[in-house]
């Protein structure tokens, strides 16, 4: 058994991570630490747990951290980074849901986060934990960061067409939707029913802070800086991300095959026929989210609409996940399974919930 | 009094309308008839017009529809197509909520609605009702098309580009979302609360009957033929339509000013300042959906996103409707007041319900 | 016209309060005001009122308010009775949506508001707002106390029934359930989308403040103290309440008529035949909340369940009202035109928004 | 492992069995017939199941169904009882889903189904499923009876009180609300999100097919026959019922102990100590039906409101379940643990999905 610590998880990401480590069979909680509820018995918080964890909130401590063999941090942004050596140096394990590791560029993480990083020798080492790109590193990684929800959804839905070098990727578009949930269980006027029920509306178009960790994880993929215009919206929904991606095809070189969409749905289900947890659906499906609630799945399709009368060459792809599953807890889990040589699927086996 | 009659009206445009004709000071609503509700009262399908509205639903008669002087249609396509020539004949003024006169090219309508259009001569003396473009045409018109819901989001939010020659034409894309009622009052599975809550998803990305609606509204501002992307998305709310629009700026002649943020923002507002039902928010808005529940109005906002990062050419327009009223019956309202002379503005004073 | 002053208004009572003011074709809305939000455009923070509302928050301003002919509390419980004196005293009359003048009991008032009252000499003076019961006495108040949205809802469905001595008031049963708007505009967990949406809870079981307003209103109508259980439940839409009412019909006197559903039903149409603003539906209706949403109405049917199978005594009331329109400020405007002799009806003419 | 059936399936408690059975260690899935959908794969129709269920609906086949140990009937009322005979003969085990065995009176099943009854011989034989009643029953059961959701969550809320013998069943009152799935997977106008969306009714005050199981359960509790009023609303949820339920205390005999709320806390503690899918909720809670979606649950908690003020006799339970779990299949699969000797909660753990 792994012995499992958890800090924060007070917020949506912390309490999924509780449902997924409760069910996971191969991890023990050893300890979960709240400095504001400390004492706080986590089912009374979150009663959907009763009966199945029986913790309470401990006030932070470095001993109990110390003895497990890996620590989560469902923090907000900046708790990790300043936490994270002694940790790493007493032998633990980390795998951040925060953002505080996620940027390479310790000067763009700066200015978009609006606070000086408090461990910049500790990014390099940092992997990046998008499984389905990094998996070889994750294995003997020390400290994982953990991807955001959008940037999950957008990289892997753009990923075989950059790979393949398909695509021209100085003018991509991603128009990404999300549910309520993503923007955390905080007490913020436009998060509440009555303002993000029954209505639609985007956000951050001017500058958004998973444009930069898209942009990196894409520029990683291309071997080159990548254009990128990423407008992200709020749905009325808890759980969801649907990302509609766009880009322009580039034409084949002479003598090459065609690009039809036929060759585009090769192309996907070839790059992810040994995945786990993506889903290449059928020619001309239309993903929804709720096929994937509760499960730790990504579930794309590739579109080429009007393909004449655009041009022929704009393509479409739909990419949905859970942002608290494999936008978040659950692809935090499934790191720590790959860190740990564990079944890559151990505990993630949910099935979504249909209606 | 203006003697109005109505054709249908047991969808959700239908039931809109006699909100919106039952609050007008200068309509009398003469009749509505249902050949499958004929008898029903009104008041017992819509309990919320009890004491407002006291007609029952008529069976189809000619005689009756004569004595108006306009009649809506609020039927599914192909039925207005039917009895159009007739009623203009007897001196009635017709306006089309349904999509039957909507595009003027027979073939292509032909193609998009599969079935052999009835009245092609009237075709062309249909004016297409997008008051923002047409106005002066609709003034003499005996047959307006309204158009559809989408389509006067998407094309209220690329006009003032359109018109002022700044973006490229041929590789525009329109990525929006709709409200549940804009599929109609119709008893399918994919439109339960059980199916459309908690979730979202695209439909139609490989061909949608508004695409070739809009391309034509387009084309007649550009003078030319357009490319367009066009990606609908349900989004679970009841009302509402908003359009996330990119397009890539051309650059000006030498000599021009630039056009950075300002310059688009001035361009929109100068378009529309005459315009009662257009609202130009101020720059960096985010314009949601419920700011327009049940009003007829079209909201819009303009962005320039991470200008340099992004190559610095693509902009991001922000245009939301409540789909039943500025994208259906509002507008056919405003048409009406527009074709009989009266205040444009004439019974649509109505503010939008927030919360 | 009629210059009306609002204190508060930063709520969802306020901004209802606005949509009706600014629609009213007697009102002119001369100043509102709010500490927190001096200086802030109206229509910045509800986006939704944009051309229609051009006033900013004023800070606080006696002499402004003094020449205002009605001022509207919209603000938390225990403002109001800390400033009505001094306005009362320059002849300003005062509608006071809070709940600081509800109770005629004093102590009462102190043990659910847990606070001292500051006023008590006024709330002898003040008027209980129910139009339905006090019209007369609202003619010539100086001070209204603006009902509660649940005791709204209790009250009128109950009220028939009580007046005509025809159920036992000892064991009255209300179950009621309401959207989220009725909880406020605050910033709190269990209001958040993800927290309320697909949910259903009741709360306040064991002790809910309208609990001793609505005593308090049958108790008057019964002519001695009633025995009451109040369960309210929050239930995932913006607005609406509905009230579902238990009570258990008396024997009728020897020789009376019996009391069989359709007397019941003669019993309430005709305590309601002249009301505006209730409407009683057709035997055996279901009244829906969404068929009163924005609109001031209380829509009512009675039933007589398992006539034979429950001892044949027990029957159900359902009652429902838009918590924001009767249950607020579309009864604080009804209180208005009834206290300066307007038409009742006088801006009130809004049709539910439905779907 | 058990070889299962499934008869209909297409529905939303066929789509629940599928994701229990799917995940359940003990089962394979061997058939699952639909008439109308034969030759369509199960993925096609829900595709959050994809990957984990390749098998698509069968034709009927009478021997297919006799290969299996037991067979779930998820089909539409009126089918189960024209076909159990048959699988019986051949030793199969039937739990039925449907309302087909679940009124121990015939001529009563008769009149609320509106059918003649094709296998009365049946009913005496059919075990109601309710496993916190006849749990020994159950297990040798050929044939049980799946209950209602409703009658689920009404009869585990009213149990303990009445097995003690403390409250008057001649006026019980059961205010139930479900989710929309409650109602099928039926194209019905009522049931669209635009119409379910954003709202809240009543429906079948006047009788509806679960008053007579919840009577016919609580008679069997008490003894005697009871009198119940019982009022079903439809709540904007997906999944979910809450029952508010109301009874009035009996007065203990002389000497005997006060019935306070710490009396009804043990009374309901002790009842469910050993109940696996029963949780008493600490004094004074409010159950969410959030805290049981997913998952095999009911939540209870019991208050004693305002005791002095109501008379101080009547109390109220609130009791949850997901209608689609505890109130169908999960419940289902708990009936078939007994039935076969496995774990009670084996493929049953899954923890409800918050938020």
């Amino acid at each position: 058994m792994i012995r499992a610590g958890i800090v924060g998880g007070t917020g949506y990401t912390g309490v999924e991570l509780l449902r997924l480590l409760a069910q996971h069979p191969e991890v023990e909680l050893a300890t979960i630490t709240s400095r504001k509820e400390a004492g706080t018995r986590i089912d009374a918080m979150f009663p959907g747990l009763r009966g199945r964890v029986s913790l309470a909130f401990a006030a932070p401590d470095q001993a109990a951290l110390e003895r497990c063999d890996v620590v989560f941090y469902a923090t907000p942004n900046g708790v990790a980074m300043g936490e994270a050596r002694a940790l790493l140096d007493a032998g633990v394990r980390i795998i951040d849901l925060s953002a505080d590791f996620r940027l390479q560029d310790v000067a763009e993480w700066e200015r978009w986060y609006r606070t000086k990083h408090a461990a910049p020798e500790l990014i390099a080492e940092a992997v990046y934990g998008l499984c389905e790109v990094n998996r070889e590193r994750i294995r003997s990684a020390r400290l994982v960061a953990n991807p955001g929800c959008y940037p999950t959804a957008v990289q892997l839905g753009f990923l075989p067409l950059i790979e393949a070098g398909w695509i021209d990727t100085a003018h991509l578009i991603a128009d990404a939707k999300s549910g309520v949930s993503g923007a955390g269980r905080k007490s913020e006027l436009h998060l509440l029913y009555a303002e993000a029920s029954d209505n639609f509306m985007a956000y951050g178009v001017s500058g958004h802070r998973h444009w930069p960790e898209i942009r990196q994880g894409l520029a990683q993929l291309a071997g080159r800086a990548v254009g990128l215009v990423f407008t992200p919206h709020l749905t009325p929904a808890i759980r969801g991300i649907h990302a509609t991606l766009y880009a322009r095809l580039l034409a084949p070189a002479a003598g090459n095959a065609t690009r039809d969409l036929g060759a585009l749905q090769s192309l996907f289900e070839q790059r992810y026929a040994a995945e786990p947890f993506v889903d290449v659906m059928p020619a001309g499906s239309h993903p929804e989210t709720r096929a994937v609630r509760g499960a730790n799945l990504c579930r794309i399709a590739v579109h080429r609409p009007n393909e004449s009368a655009n041009g022929g060459d704009t393509i479409v792809v739909l990419s949905v996940i859970d942002n608290l599953v494999k936008g978040a807890s659950g692809q935090a889990v499934q790191n720590m399974n790959i860190m740990f040589g564990l079944p890559e699927a151990a505990g993630l086996g949910q099935l979504p919930i249909v209606p």
